[in-house]
């Protein structure tokens, strides 16, 4: 058994969606894991990940209007306005999509589907650093 | 520490919620695992996983209305219809439940509460062939 | 490689988002694990588990406001009332939210952002005795 990790960062430039899936395998395949897990973790409150299709990039333009839309800004309900109008709609985007997650290894390689991609879905409106935590679990 | 692992194949006859513990519970209890934990991941992007109340099927109804009515299809400002009116809702239905769920194992068994049961959630209005990869570690 | 584990239980007095983070650091501290990953799991369909920002009370009082719009009660087409009108909406926000949840584990500590807290989501409007499971794999 080996654990494996290392952290990334991502550089976001406003609100959207991501894709980290190459940046992750430059991680994950030299680890040569055989089989096994990889634990994908986000260390913020307002910035997410997801696990979506990654041919199209219509689709990818329709989740982005999606969560705005189901998450509006500026209602006259939100406290916690202190960081701007995307303050309280980041967190509320954040705890709808995923904040960690487990992807199983065979054979060296992520074992997503022919038509996924992984994401780091950004919903702050200015530019970020974000952080993704990589862990590996090599059974073998 | 012993890794185990087994894909199902669950066949989806439209939309809905599909019971798959039974099927789960048929490959995961002869594995005897005494301690550790059971991943499940599903490789699509149209189809998700949920784990809820298992007694009552009124529940699972609601659900099912609930998504379809969070989620409309048809909006004007969908983009992503290659594949009809259902594609794009799909994917927005998928990123709100879970791709991956991690289920602790004690002497043998999964340790779902008394009320839960584990549900691959289709998205598409089609019939389709669903995969659930199921990952056991055990620990002892 | 270790493998530890343990329950808590959380004491709930109707809907809302309870800070777990101490009672969990509880459990783990103690175990000094230099490096592996915590699995958390709620074994209930109408509370869930989420990971939001720990510092500002209005930012969780925003979390919870909007999750009563998003999700609303006493809609006509709910079926599922047996136990009252907040009986179907809270498995709706349950599967909205996370039933299970892996965080990294860094030199004894959980490597939670800064900004994060782990919260129990309670979704009925009586008080409840909810359980949390605590799996955590010691991976040096």
């Amino acid at each position: 058994m080996r654990w494996l990790k290392k952290t990334i960062v991502v550089e976001t430039r406003g609100k959207g969606l991501y894709p980290i899936t190459r940046q992750i395998n430059q991680v994950v395949l030299p680890w040569k894991i055989q089989e096994g897990i990889c634990y994908l973790y986000i260390p913020h409150t307002s910035a997410s990940l997801i696990i979506n299709e990654n041919y199209d990039p219509s689709a990818r333009q329709d989740l982005e209007a999606f969560l705005e839309n189901l998450v509006p800004e500026g209602e006259s309900w939100h406290r916690h306005t202190m960081e701007g109008r995307d303050d309280s709609p980041s967190h509320m985007r954040s705890i709808l999509t995923a904040t960690s997650l487990s992807i199983p290894i065979d054979e060296g390689v992520l074992s997503l589907g022919t038509w996924q991609g992984i994401y780091l879905f950004e919903h702050r409106s200015r530019a970020n650093q974000r952080e993704v935590f990589i862990r590996c679990l090599d059974a073998a």
